[in-house]
């Protein structure tokens, strides 16, 4: 079969073995896959993975021993952990050492015309969401994940550092319960999307140390941006984002890493220590309130959507994906 | 001016004095007033409070001292603090021990032509929100202190006791951050307007304890109603409400209670500890993450609306408004 194949470099196999069901596992024929901030950097080094790539899908099981699961339409999460040692035991299977990660650690991805996946990681898809909505469970469960872990208030001033895929979508499940919403970008075309959803948005080069237009009129009164931001959420996906988000957040306030890239961070943690911020590593979320939210169209994601190839077109398809919006794989 | 009094009984007067505009204080003239569950408390009883009543409104600052206001549409915390006080000093103004309440409490409501409230307490409307939105913007801040006070996870079920206009503001808020929502209520006709949410509803009398129907379909799960719920909110405004809410909640899960009337309300608290449930009171809440959520349209009001009569009219408004939605004054 078909399958994007990173060893080394990324290309197109013709001739990659299907999958097989083990027990437990479906076969899955992928509808859409999108391309991830992640898989890119995966093919700069990211996690030294090397196979099929690709972890957000959506998509049909084609085979599977539990036959009520066989031509459903299924999203899924991507850790297939073991299930029996005691960091599945405590309930955070997603944590689990011996864990495989889709596309990402030790399996196979959904790049391919077949590829399998534990039972236990689908969800069905409700009929009211597209292809093209549900193929964004994934990247919207992440940013639940923010929702998840940590107490948004309605008054909280958020800040999201990076207008990219993740950012645009932690800006929308983050307002959803009130919160005062502000992404710091580099793309001002994207504004439409969010000024729509009732979310500002800053240019990056806005917020310098200093600078004169360090200032954001929030409702009634001027704020300055330095350190006036109960919780920032750094999207970036670049070592830079961490720095300027740093310097947004305030004493006392949350600073949630959500980037994942290959190479080290710095940050003066001493700083940390004397403004007390708290730093809060988030990666994968819940699916179920993702696919509700999908369904009640609470999260526009058409206009997520930079652009459509064929599998077998897979490295174009990269190429075009460094720095844009959502670039979908159909198989 | 005409005014709509409780001193005993409700009556309408003609020759009410006109407010005078004190220091710091703006004069209103309210467009609609909406009529809430505490008013109808308050004409049996409820705090022994004596005067204009009226709490929920939407009007045009005619007179102020800071004549910026003069003009503006505005809707009004209804909590007047003293701002100098311990309570107020830490943050807490709308639990000033020497607050005065706007219609509940040492203040004439805005059930009236014209009434004063503090511009402290003043929020300018967005043009985008009518008034038949604004006027709601009080009792959804209520629903939105829930989030303000508590970490509701995406993944967490939630019920509300009471399908009434609070109950169902709350449902609407606190779906937001993704939650399953179910609606425990006796009117099966305002399930249409929660479904279009995603919302579930189940008739309050399929809950009873042992009984074969006590049972919720949560998608793919059928999960039993009893001590199944993370959080259940009581909106019932009655005694029994409390006892049904209990019921719902599991071990260690919160409880809020949001009814307020005249009365006490019986529960096994040595029950209570040995579940470790958590119960936590809720009143007002915040207004600028409301009027951002009404407008972006996330909270649907028009269907709340019941009926509106005039100032003129409102002993046959209150007599109207007992079990039924929101019913508005036109001044």
């Amino acid at each position: 079969m078909q399958a994007l194949l990173f060893d080394g470099q990324l290309r197109l196999v013709h001739d990659y073995p299907e999958p097989s069901a083990l027990p437990g596992e479906a076969i899955i024929r992928p509808h859409l896959i999108g391309i991830c901030n992640t898989d890119i950097e995966i093919t700069r080094g990211y996690k030294g993975f090397k196979g099929v790539l690709g972890h957000e899908f959506v998509g049909t099981v084609v085979a599977c021993q539990n036959t009520s699961w066989v031509g459903r339409r299924v999203v899924g999460e991507i850790n297939a952990a073991c299930g029996g040692c005691t960091t599945c035991l405590r309930g955070d299977a997603s944590h689990c050492p011996e864990r495989t990660t889709l596309g990402i650690k030790g399996r196979d991805g959904a790049m391919a015309e077949l590829f399998s996946l534990p039972v236990a990681c689908l969800h069905a898809v409700p009929d009211d969401v597209p292809d093209a909505a549900a193929v964004f469970t994934e990247p919207l469960a992440a940013a639940l994940e923010i929702l998840e872990q940590s107490h948004l208030r309605p008054t909280d001033r958020v800040a999201i550092v990076g207008d990219g895929k993740l950012g645009l979508l932690c800006a929308q499940a983050l307002r959803l319960p009130g919160c005062e919403v502000v992404v710091v970008g580099r793309h001002a075309e994207r504004g439409e999307l969010l000024h729509a959803q009732g979310i500002a948005m800053m240019p990056a080069e806005a917020i310098r140390p200093g600078a004169a237009v360090d200032q954001f009129r929030s409702p009634g009164l001027p704020i300055a941006w330095s350190q006036s931001f109960d919780v920032v959420v750094d999207c970036t996906g670049q070592p830079g984002g961490l720095a300027l988000a740093r310097r947004l957040v305030r004493p006392r306030g949350r600073l949630i890493l959500k980037s994942t890239f290959a190479g080290d961070s710095t940050l003066d943690l001493s700083a940390v220590a004397v403004d007390e911020v708290r730093l809060i590593g988030s990666r994968c979320g819940p699916f179920a309130p993702a696919l509700r939210l999908l369904a009640r169209g609470l999260i526009a994601t058409e206009p997520l959507i930079a652009g459509r190839f064929a599998l077998r077109d897979g490295q174009n398809a990269f190429r075009a994906a460094a720095g844009q919006l959502k670039i979908l794989l159909e198989v």
